[in-house]
């Protein structure tokens, strides 16, 4: 049990907090303490401990008996501190009081001011402020929050139907409401309203409100809160009072400017409120320019103390300045990038503390194309769906992704709206500003592209009826259907999810600017910061980062957002280009092996030139190349829409006379189409990502991977021929058991070999593979006899572990998400507790076959701040994610180092 | 090392091998030096041991100089026991050569016959047996046989194509070709050819033949192989003479008779050949008497020596009886439970060796009906599936669920012929005699509802067109289509995947008889010796065995068939009651939460039908109960289905005038399955088997679990009324995280309080869940907390832990089990490399936190022997599966425990 239950704070010598002691005087008493402490002016008071609120609890909700002459020695010491007494006609003591957890709540908590106002001292207040109507109305106010706070009576008991009647009448009325509603009168004994008051906090701490907002944000319900007993002052004392609240620096763009608003002759609350607008706090200066010249000094202090942009209130009472609160000022991701780059140059902070400020996703803030905040309040946000990738774009709607390509060619700015993205959109996801989707999750197809390509997408949007056929979606909002055509105007918010009816103005930050190489580095003072920050971080961090990435273009990109190589290249989306998919059709509509190969042997100078192009991007960094992945049938078209096309064909069959000779080219189109559903239907698989996919095609199919590793081996010997190294990981994926690895891994050696005699040199490649399979985790030490490399695919991994499939979880999982059954997504952030297990299962197997076995994650997760931290916490070597997450993975795992130390 | 290499045969005395050496000298070896020692007349002879095969390799295929002595001694020893001499022109030894390892593998390496002949013992041999040709016909014979053996010249080089050549000409002829096809003459001395034919056989160990046999069958390459060197005996010198084979009991089924064939001047290779046809071994005994006497007296000794079923080999020369080769018989199904059983009564064999004798698998041939051999010969084979449910069936085809009600009804037999089954079927399968499907695998619906319902079945018979719609499918065979139109014949054979044109004629088993209530048990010998095996295995097994049951007929044979409770209970099989389905579909299609309600309140009264019936069958035995498991959309119309006829539909349209009546009726037709449509579309997932089914149903929809959980403890409290007791255990499915249960089981527990509060009365009910998903058992500690019981759910465990889609999956699980990717099907089989690593970490972690937890099985696996064997050393309490599977897996829990004394 400590000794200490209650702490003073008014001036330097007097105080006994300090700005540390967080846990047992909340934040806003320890920061009042703190000022204090150093001299700033604070009006006097005292905190009860969380400590006492501890008691409180364990006394059955009710303030310790033994702490009683304690406590009343404090209200004697205030009373001294401050030259004032509680009910003294003369020079009564008014008091706020307040409550302040460790972590701040606001609004959570009650708060009562003006207390120690009975009859007698609001007629000295009104003698004192010579305004009756002030003092009243803060009689009033103080009966009608006591009368909600401490007795519980609703708020809306208190009403003036008499226009008429004067302050004082008024404040007379409340005290006759209140004794109905609480069966006795108004207690007249400041003493006794403080002692309400102090334990009314306490109990506050404990409504379900309370309780629920602390569950939302993860704060114990254990910590309890601290009572802030403090002298009230008033900036409603005439032309030469004033309150306001400010800022050090610019929170919104981190410039350093004096920022804030004031009001001449009012209190805090009417500020906040906007009953009557505050004037910027520069112009404080003319009107009491000592006052401002204090607090502009204050502040600046308190900013170099604290060592941090300060979010601060202030009242003047009568040409006298107290400060009410400081505190850490909030601030966007451009302003906190600025700020802690400016503040190392300052020499307030070092580079660790800078990167230890900026989290990972503020970042995006200066990647992703904005709303104008102001333009945007302008139109209706129609449906919400997952905020998938982030960025705002707006512009017309179109339904497909060719005439999503036609468009944009034709200069338009389109949004791609889809029931759900397949690999075959993809040429139209490109040219769109923005996707939306109304089904998948936070990594379906949609949200994955939409992330890689930097493009804001906003999937799972359920509400959304797509009609692709009609060109149109309805969305039913407020009893109202809404139908938004093909070519009508909408604008989506990747980092929010909202979607809105019309075209709201977005711009490109000027780092992506930069990064696209439209804007001079030099001339981009954001984009210096960004980069300094994370050279910063980068010196700090030991966990790799790379990135996904299947196309040179993005590869170069990945390389300027600092990847330090590639730790996913997709083969397949090689294999949707419009002049591929025909041979790939051909290849999987074989009937023998021969004709098989033929067509395989057709992709392989295609293939070639990929890798060359990839592997010469990325100038001698390793580059992970997964052979093919996906099931067969995605390259084909999809059954019921064969089904209905020959369905449709028999029943026209019947128009014609049997002698036309359009009826015979009828009959042979739906041979075809039979011919090709037939194909599909024997392709067909209910589960598709449980299916005939990843190695399991690489072994039934052994042509492909043959085909495949010839390319890569050709394209780096190739490159070595001009003098260019590169250094390619051929990665296996959907290794369920070593049998499979030990398989595809045969097959690549003895192409490889051959190659390389071709060529008459040597390629330091090495083979490696997914590990995305349960059982892979289970036999990572077999499976490490014979992997060089292992790569989490944690999408896979996240789904089986789960059973969850990530096209389709989404139905339920934002249920589960706001029903506290799931704490996160799970395909968002990693869940540590069941995938992270087998995650550390993994390296600790793999790692024990293959002492220095590399591992790394390509999963969605890469991009993830949490997930990468938890990478780096698991041993893994690097993370690679898509190229526009590569800062937050950079920072992120800077944070990971800067978390160890701490 | 060990010091002796060579074991002698021949008489009590001499003889210095026994049965229990077979690792030294291999079965043939063994037995016969068994035989020779307990005075069983065997033709003298010797063993060369595995371990001189060994050493033969390591000195890179030859045969140890240092061992030459010792082997010539031995040659000595067998012409002093049998009174011949290698080459003498008098009395000439002849011997025989064989392979013999320690596991039988027939056919796989070489034997030579005859050798010691040359140009002079023929000659000798010619004038001894007074049949020159015969003798001649031996020479002849060894030239080819040692050609081949020794010198690997291909035996179609020996060819005659003069017919009018004599046998000793022929003979002359064979030396020639042996000597143009060597460049060598053939050997004449005894002892070189004794010594390159024993190399011979040495070297037949490592034929590529050879290898893939011991690979196939599991056996280790290193054990090696034994040479037995043995007298030559003849059956063919005079009507004094004879040879044959035979059981001591009859192995097909077991009843205790002397069972064989003999044939007169004749040699063994004779009978095996069918080049005469032999007669039944009784009729001996009016031909030879006292060698007939001799062998039923040696033969049933040796059986009470082996306490085994005896396969024997015998010849009579000139009246002497030698024995030349005796093992353990193999038997059928019935065969062994007979053998057993009477042994046990015989006093041969304890009660465990009897369980012991007898493999769970053979139990089948006991349960299933079966096609007679004779009659299915006459039969085509046209395509081969999985053997998916065992037993034979044969019927006219049908292709729809409906019609196989209607025809079966009408009195026919029908096999039901599908692309693939679904629960819409069920109606169908239970009426059809067998289910034949072109998808699936060994855990496809039409599996495992086929084994439930012991009906035959075959899946996933790729070859198979089923073109449902035309009533037909085709099967193309040998270059050339078969069509199989409805109404046509076919018979599948459960057993082995076989399917066939044309109606084979089949029959009941007797066990089945007796436990559907048709045939008096007592009447049943087979029955009863069924029954006696399996209560002697109940009296050994600690692992308890149960059925998986919804219905109750299903559970009143479950426990005619052994099962100490059901395991599984699932209740949507309930859902598809064409009565129900209706009411189903309404809750689906629900678009308010209370028109949700009050459906799944029409269906409250149903479900406790239900519930009442399967508890009141199971006596009071414990009933695990699953809630409901599979997505919503199976009970809805297919996607595709609907498309179609929508479009179909809107064709039609066109046709109408616009005033015809019928025409707004179609309009509303396409209306209505828009909606339905549109719904279906809703509901459709990627990958269902991943998606919004098992608890995630009762967690978005808790009227479900609320209604489920209602009907199970009303049902119990009407029983107990009724003074009968039951004994419920609620299992949600499909858990992945704590918080999934803890929802459904306080649903659960609130619906049970107030269900046993209006009927006033307590029901020791209990709740637990499936463990099917990764997750689950990765925090089985956390989910013991609130779980009382764990049910492996195996299938889907192995689906997650493979990522293999069990409907999928056989495109290329076959592959892989071809290529030995995998070593067998892990939906059939457990994987318990992987899949039970995670069964052993789930009941570590669940035990921990709740050390008595009761932990079952209720996967397709429960009713794998080898699988049943290894829950048992995993910990498991019981396991569970279709009623026609317990006797083999109470049979399969027994071995578990013997396998563990051993």
């Amino acid at each position: 049990m400590p000794k200490k239950y209650f702490y003073f704070f008014g001036d330097k010598k007097n105080t006994e907090g300090n700005t540390k002691m967080k846990n047992s005087l909340g934040g806003k008493g320890a920061n009042l303490a703190e000022m204090a402490r150093i001299g700033v002016p604070v009006p006097p008071g005292f905190t009860v401990s969380t400590e006492v609120c501890d008691l409180f609890y364990r006394s059955k909700k009710s303030f310790p008996e033994k702490l009683q002459p304690e406590f009343l020695k404090y209200v004697k010491k205030l009373e001294k501190a401050s030259g004032k007494k509680f009910g003294d006609p003369v020079n009564p003591l008014l008091v706020s009081v307040r409550s302040g957890a460790r972590v701040s709540m606001p609004g959570m908590m009650n708060t009562i001011l003006n207390l120690g106002l009975n009859d007698r001292t609001a007629q000295t207040l009104a003698a004192k402020t010579k305004n009756e109507s002030f003092a009243y109305d803060c009689y009033r106010r103080l009966i009608q929050m006591f009368g909600d706070v401490v007795m519980e009576v609703n708020r809306e008991k208190f009403k003036i139907t008499d226009k008429n009647l004067s302050e004082q009448e008024q404040a007379g009325l409340f005290k006759d409401i209140y004794k109905k509603e609480c069966g006795q009168t108004f207690p007249q004994d400041p003493l006794t309203q403080l002692a309400l008051a102090r334990d009314a906090v306490f109990k506050s701490w404990n409504t379900p409100r309370a309780q629920t907002y602390r569950e939302l944000y993860k704060i114990p319900h254990t910590i309890g809160t601290a009572v802030n007993i403090q002298t009230m002052v008033f900036g409603n004392m005439g032309q030469d009072s004033a309150t306001g609240v400010g800022f050090t620096r610019d929170p919104s763009t981190g410039e350093k400017m004096f920022y804030g608003e004031y009001l001449i002759n009012a209190q805090g609350e009417d500020v906040v409120a906007g009953i009557r607008t505050p004037h910027p706090i520069n112009e404080l200066k003319s009107r009491l320019p000592r006052a401002f010249n204090q607090l502009k000094q204050i502040t600046s202090r308190l900013e170099k103390h604290y060592k941090d942009i300060q979010d601060f209130e202030f009242t003047i009472e009568k040409n006298k300045l107290y400060m009410l609160q400081t505190r850490t000022g909030k601030r966007t991701g451009p302003a906190a990038v600025k700020i802690a780059v400016d503040m190392v140059r300052e020499g307030l902070i070092k580079q660790t503390e800078a990167v230890r400020r900026v989290q990972p996703d503020q970042l995006n803030q200066l990647l992703h194309p904005i709303f104008d905040p102001k333009e945007q309040k302008k139109f209706p946000v129609i449906a919400k769906g997952l905020n998938a990738s982030p960025g705002a774009a707006s512009g017309q709607v179109v339904f497909n992704a060719d005439e999503a390509v036609a468009q944009a060619e034709a200069g338009q700015r389109v949004i791609l709206v889809r029931s759900e993205t397949s690999p075959n959109d993809i040429h139209g996801m490109a040219k769109a500003r923005g996707v939306l989707t109304a089904t998948g999750g936070q990594t379906s197809h949609a949200a994955v592209v939409g992330r890689q390509m930097g493009k804001p997408s906003v999937v799972g949007c359920g509400v959304l009826k797509v009609n692709e056929e009609k060109k149109l979606f309805v969305v039913r909002k407020d009893g109202q259907d809404i139908t938004v055509k093909q070519g009508d105007y909408i604008s989506i918010d990747g980092t929010t999810g909202e979607v809105m009816t019309g075209d709201v103005p977005t711009q490109e930050s000027e780092v992506i600017q930069v990064l696209k190489e439209k804007l001079d580095p030099k001339s981009s003072k954001s984009y210096q910061h960004f980069a300094k920050l994370l050279g910063w971080a980068d010196k700090i961090r030991r966990l790799g980062v790379r990135a996904n990435a299947d196309i040179p273009s993005d590869a170069a990109l990945a390389i300027r957002l600092g990847a330090q190589g590639i730790g996913l290249c997709r083969t397949e989306h090689m294999f949707f280009a419009p002049e591929r998919l025909p041979i790939v059709q051909k290849m999987i509509l074989a009937k023998t092996e021969s004709e098989r190969k033929e067509a395989v042997n057709q992709l392989l100078p295609m293939q070639t030139q990929d890798f060359v192009g990839i592997l010469e991007a990325m100038q001698g960094f390793p580059v992970t190349i997964r052979t093919l992945d996906p099931p067969l049938h995605e390259f084909l078209p999809k059954k019921e829409e064969l089904m209905v096309e020959i369905a449709t064909a028999k029943m026209e069959l019947s128009r014609f006379e049997s002698n036309d000779p359009k009826k015979e080219e009828l009959v042979n189109t739906i041979q075809s189409k039979e011919k090709l559903l037939s194909r599909v239907s024997e392709l067909h698989e209910f589960n598709p990502m449980m299916g005939h996919r990843g190695c399991r095609l690489g072994i039934t199919y052994p042509e492909i991977t043959e085909m495949q590793a010839r390319a890569i081996i050709e394209a780096a010997c190739r490159l070595k021929q001009k003098g260019k190294k590169s250094l390619p990981e051929i990665m296996i994926p959907l290794i369920g058991t070593v049998a499979e690895l030990t398989n595809q891994k045969a097959i690549v050696n003895r192409v490889a070999e051959e190659v390389m005699k071709k060529y008459g040199c040597k390629i330091p490649y090495t083979v490696g593979t997914m590990i995305e399979i349960p059982r892979a985790v289970l036999t990572a030490d077999e499976i490490a006899r014979e992997a060089e490399f292992f790569s989490y695919g944690t999408n896979d991994l996240t789904q089986m572990t789960f059973g969850y499939s990530r096209d389709d979880a989404a139905k339920f999982l934002s249920y589960y998400v706001e029903h506290k059954i799931l704490p996160h997504d799970p395909f968002v952030s990693i869940d540590q507790t069941g995938v992270g297990e087998l995650i550390k299962i993994g390296v600790k197997k793999g790692r024990a076959t293959r002492p220095k076995l590399k591992i790394g994650i390509c999963g969605e997760h890469g991009g993830d701040p949490a997930s990468v931290i938890f990478c780096h916490h698991a041993g893994l070597d690097y993370v690679s994610c898509s190229p526009f997450r590569l800062p937050l993975a950079r920072l992120a795992a800077a944070h990971a180092v800067l978390g160890e130390k701490s």
